[in-house]
């Protein structure tokens, strides 16, 4: 049995230049990680935990599991318009079999380049299969975009395509699905099982969005129940239809509207700001779609049609 | 079936005023807390993990369970010279039912009180029982204290007594202690049980390391294995005389070198800084005993001593 500090070790080997990056003082090994936070700038925090057979299914492969993982937390961040820069990963397994957990690191460090970021520290436990990931961003002080500010007459507008990671759970080969699959040079980055091991936090959306939107929420237990969190917490109501939802290929509306995972933005903008969104899509290559316009709230919420009649969604992903 | 969000405000409500405090700009409830650290500070940030069955008894209270996840994260940032002020917490548990969430987040409200932090975030997820704790604290730029400074020569100290905790496993009421029954009107909070479920990390004498040791750990696998961490990182080797450690009452001198769970620090400190310790010792109220000297490193490590004679120490806790 691998002890574990000689498996940290491994770990921290498969980080490679992740585990450090600019304003890290003191990285893994220590009792804590010490990190620097620019001047004038707060610090952006978020904590998200997958459960094996819950979040993920059991037995799925340790690299997608490790990218994924820090993928749907680094996503909070850019909901909040935050620049993602560290991360802590907490690892229970029942086994932790060196190369299973170096696999598992091969992943993460592979995000952690994607997004920018470095791992910073973390735990190891043995017991049931889970990772919780804490991620550290920062916006300069008082731009953090929170899900409150949305008023009567913003346009409300949703990122990227809807639907794909939903599909995925349809894909029997979900659970045997490693990254080099999803290589972008033998995959469609957009193909279902790619939006789902491998979501694409919309971090360069989020930064732009400083000073234009005035909320956002990050889509992860599906449009239906985060835009209505987004709607409540603003205290507006909408109506929206169904047509309007910008769709992975295969898709179905009503599905889309009410599938997890994503880790789309929604966002609000006041309607002069209308070509500030466009210039952001048009900068980022992120197709940005407005779907509906907030209204003084009766206490209604989010309203769905279809072809002109109102239709029920099921609510979104239910973590209990 | 309470739903994930009337469960979150429960928690919310349980955690009352320490759900916020100076510098928390969002607190819980968006999609990421934003947090503000004092100029020229770094941030010191630290994750643990306690699962049931393994970390503490299956079935133990839900209040002593929230107290500890806290206190023994916290005393990772004591053991780097960090004040503490923000934590998360994500918590997996089969069933979530509310009363138990809410004796939970009130076993952690308590223990943010008591040392002074915001619960600022989490996670709740459906799965097999454990605690996540992240916590966040500062040290003015440059004064973070790691394990790495100790040079030969150097005193080693260890803060308060040790065995305590280990004393605690033996006790067959450890799963079924509440905090109630560790109050200090009620119980010795010195007593094995209270520093079992009730440790108290060394925090002010923490801060007031800053710029005197020279390296310090805290004792969370036990103190012959975190003395071992520190005088790897440091390069240096020691021996320790059973006879010099100072003990929880009841508690057996090899047993408690061995034991885990004490919280206390082992901290190093150049010979001429000694009044400066003593001076902490007497303002904080806590004992600091040294226990031995650094000596250049021959590869030999830490060696125990009991009259005079080499003794084996067993391994403090193992992870795996």
């Amino acid at each position: 049995m691998t002890g574990e500090f000689d498996l940290i070790d491994a770990i921290i080997d498969a980080l490679g230049t992740t585990a450090t990056r600019d304003g890290v003082v003191v990285g893994p090994g220590d009792d804590a990680a010490v990190l620097a936070i620019p001047p004038n700038h707060e610090l952006v925090v978020s904590t998200d935990t997958l459960v094996a057979d819950r979040h993920y299914p059991d037995g799925a492969c340790a690299d997608a599991i490790g990218y994924r993982s820090l993928a749907v937390a680094t996503s909070d961040l850019a909901a909040m318009g935050a620049e993602p820069a560290y991360a802590t990963v907490a690892l229970t397994s029942p086994d932790l079999a060196a190369d299973w957990a170096t696999r598992f690191a091969d992943g993460l460090a592979q995000a952690a380049r994607d997004f920018g970021m470095a791992i910073v520290g973390g735990n190891l436990a043995r017991g049931p299969e889970a990772v919780t990931v804490t991620v550290f961003g920062h916006t300069p002080r008082g731009a953090a975009i929170t899900r409150s500010g949305a008023r009567p007459g913003h346009t409300l507008y949703v990122t990227g395509t809807l639907g794909g990671a939903g599909l995925a759970l349809g894909d029997e080969s979900l659970g045997e699905c490693s990254l080099a699959a999803l290589d972008p040079s033998s995959a469609d980055p957009g193909s279902p099982l790619a939006r789902y091991w491998k979501p694409q936090p919309r971090i360069t959306v989020g930064t732009d969005l400083r000073g234009i939107a005035s909320a956002a929420i990050d889509i992860s237990d599906g449009l239906s129940s985060d835009l209505g969190h987004l709607c409540r917490a603003s205290a507006v109501d909408c109506g929206v239809d169904l047509a309007r939802l910008p769709l992975c290929p295969g898709a179905e509306p009503t599905a889309a509207a009410a599938a997890g995972d994503d880790y789309e933005l929604v966002f609000a903008a006041p309607p002069e700001l209308e070509d500030a969104v466009e210039d952001i899509a048009r900068r980022t290559g992120v197709a940005i779609t407005p779907i509906c316009t907030a209204r003084e709230s009766t206490g209604a919420g989010v309203r769905w049609f279809h072809d002109g009649t109102v239709v029920d969604i099921p609510a979104g992903f239910r973590h209990f």
